[in-house]
């Protein structure tokens, strides 16, 4: 599958490594070219299955069905807005967690999400999908915690468009769990803020990860 | 550790199965007598390391210094009122979800929990801590969830009220994990609610959990 991945820092790497893990063809874009060249450059190396990566800019056409938000929320909110048409028919994912300044709580009003908001403003036609706000970049980089592969949790309200995102996931092995419609973003968001909560009092680095264990 | 746990339902039942594995001294209390005493003799029989069971009527006294709300929200709203002045001093447990009637939302106001709740309505010094509310009842009899221990996500407060809350959770051979403050019951309530909703589309039969792998 064609992907653009907009976001050449953390998430944009540990994301990148799962598609050519999944031997996918991945076009890393970034604000700074040499940023993206640089991630597209690592990510080659690792490339396994048939995987192609390229870098581009940040106004170079936006190949493949598949258009990853690894920024932050505000930077979502903005992509949403300055791609405008540009992202029409796309399937977008959005993976912020929107957390407020002091980090210490969501930045979101209550009784929506990040993933709600990127989808009101993005142009009709554009699927919106929720996924990897769960998982830490590192952990995507190894596709693993502590021996068990990555939960990946997605929600959204087009079945085809969750699906994509659904293989994407499988074939970077990791764990696919579809949560329902992009209301749940909600509770997603919850999710990876309380992650991140846990992060200095629990002394775990980035390191862990949510799993829903059966 | 006397524990009273009121509510000889699944979650009390699957709860008293912990309390009973660590050797604790438990009192059963339901408004059906009946009830409370199959639970009883059902945990006396699983009693291991010097743990005792008894039952008792809605009206006895609250034995020990911890109080495990093993009942729906809004029971777990009438309990605190009716309870009033016979909690102060206690550390209270509220595992519950608040779910609506139609079982497809919180019913909570955005910006509070359940758990928060049931705090502002309890005597001043009584200490509510959150916990065992992204647990199910049956995992929670057997301890564990494909080989693994279950986590106890709890919130609270007071520190000393958390750590008595976790001392519980690790004699009954489950992970404790402390989540921060009472707010972070809105995410754990969130949590509780996104595993409540999978349920059936997954076709998990309530035997799931989240865990926080690292």
């Amino acid at each position: 599958m064609q992907v653009t991945v907009i976001g050449a820092g953390n998430m944009g790497r540990g994301i990148g490594h799962r598609l050519v893990a999944g031997g996918h063809e991945v076009t890393i874009v970034d604000r700074d070219p040499q940023e993206a060249g640089w991630l597209a450059k690592e990510l080659r190396a690792a490339a396994q299955g048939g995987a192609t990566v390229e870098a581009a800019g940040p106004t170079s056409e936006l190949r493949g069905e598949v258009v990853v938000f690894a920024v932050y929320y505000q930077g979502a909110l903005e992509l949403a807005r300055e791609l405008g048409d540009r992202l029409a028919g796309k399937v977008v994912v959005d993976i912020s967690n929107p957390l407020n300044q002091t980090f210490d709580a969501l930045a979101t009003q209550p009784g929506t999400s990040a993933a709600e908001e990127v989808a009101a403003t993005v142009p009709t036609g554009t699927r919106v999908v929720k996924a990897f706000n769960t998982t830490f970049s590192g952990t995507l980089v190894e596709g693993q915690v502590a021996g068990q592969p990555l939960d990946v949790l997605i929600a959204g309200d087009d079945k085809e468009a969750k699906e994509m995102v659904a293989k994407l996931v499988r074939d970077g092995d990791l764990q696919a769990i579809d949560v329902g419609p992009l209301e749940r973003a909600r509770e997603l968001e919850g999710l990876g803020f309380l992650g991140i909560t846990l992060q200095q009092p629990l002394g775990l680095n980035f390191q862990s990860t949510w799993k829903l264990a059966s």
